[in-house]
């Protein structure tokens, strides 16, 4: 891990003490940590649009009677072993099922699993969450 | 105008160097004004969730040959005519013209207005943008 | 203008009866519409990462009393005055103005010019809207 | 499960044409499951504007090397145990982790849950992904 350094800024108080409000209400302990956040998600989004190495969660909801269909996802998430890294399900109840797959790979890769996996026929709803590896974050 | 004060932001020195590189990329001219983007960023979503007055931009894009369409869109912009401040045309081409409606009221009345327009036979496409009054920011 | 052709979804009388009341509350007069929209919308999407030539609208909320800023944001404008079809200018109170620029070129191109504009020291709040052509939608 | 039904979809050949060829690209195997897919998702986006029952995906991205942050995380998860369903934790790398925490409670509860979670110091990046329980989807 790198040194750590401190720069300022300059910014009108009654816009520092609204953030200070927002943030406060969202738990931060303190400025600094507030600001890194911010800071983080903006590479995110732009390790995303390079395509570079990243990490992506794919949330789905799926009717688990549905003939086939855990079959179906599982033998996907085997086509794609060597990026999912892990999933994880979870009962809602008696008929939906909720998994969460964690995929690490290219971004146009994560997406591109992630279309496959979101188009399964059964599969009720689905969303790719664009994480990180944290690596350099 | 309130006046301007100074604080400073701990971070790693790898984190900064990689945060510098963005917006450069993205054109600013130095650090304090892209940290005051974000934290503004962050305060006008807060707006939109907390219902306050804010304005919005409605832009559509639909074929004025469509019979009674244009009729239509105007008739329902002076309905509201209370908060649409103003509106642009343009044409694209033989068909096709876009149309941006700047809406300044609550959030959820901006919201419904949007939908109003949006859902109109005929609009092809329609997005709601939510910017803000600036007041305080 | 192409022909109108016909195709009919399957889907459960439960899932049916919940978007019926949705898009009612939104407005839409008939399904066939709302489901259109849902189309056109999803194209739309993809236009923007294919990199096809589309139109966005870059919607900006500054203090036009801060010295230059007008100035810089002209020359901006002008500096891409191929891509940049027309803007509108409103005037929200003493120190605030909202300005929405109509930008046609590819998705890119579309995407830096609002990166230029909206770091614009003095630039309180600005946003890309991404819309369409509207040519084969 | 309801009993299905069948509504028809007017539309121009072109525009069709244009969507039978995306969803092809995103692996759906047939029309009606795309459209369902569509209505769903509006379906969804609904359901937390309405603050109704829902389930959330939090995804997070630490190093579990500071001090403290594993205790505090699993505190944190433990204050919230009616809500959080489940979890699920992945080594990246010697210092970054990556977890992902299922939460089923009312749209807002979750969203604070996720503000509190995301915000707490060391957590590099965070997301709150807006899932369903999937029931009369």
């Amino acid at each position: 891990m790198s040194e750590l350094v401190r720069f300022g800024v300059s910014i009108s108080s009654e816009l520092l003490a609204r953030f200070d409000k927002l943030i406060e209400s969202k738990g931060y302990s303190n400025r600094s940590e507030a600001i890194r956040d911010l800071i983080r998600e903006h590479l995110v989004d732009q390790e995303w649009e390079e395509d570079t190495e990243t990490i992506g969660a794919i949330t789905i909801v799926y009717d688990h009677h549905i003939r086939e269909l855990s079959e179906t996802l599982i033998s996907l998430q085997h086509r794609y072993h060597h990026s999912i890294i892990s999933s994880m399900h979870v009962h809602i109840d008696e008929h939906n099922c909720l998994e969460v797959a964690v995929v690490r790979d290219k971004g146009s890769v994560v997406k591109d699993i992630a279309d496959k996996i979101i188009s399964t026929k059964g599969v009720k709803h689905g969303k790719l969450t664009m994480s990180t590896t944290g690596i350099n974050l």
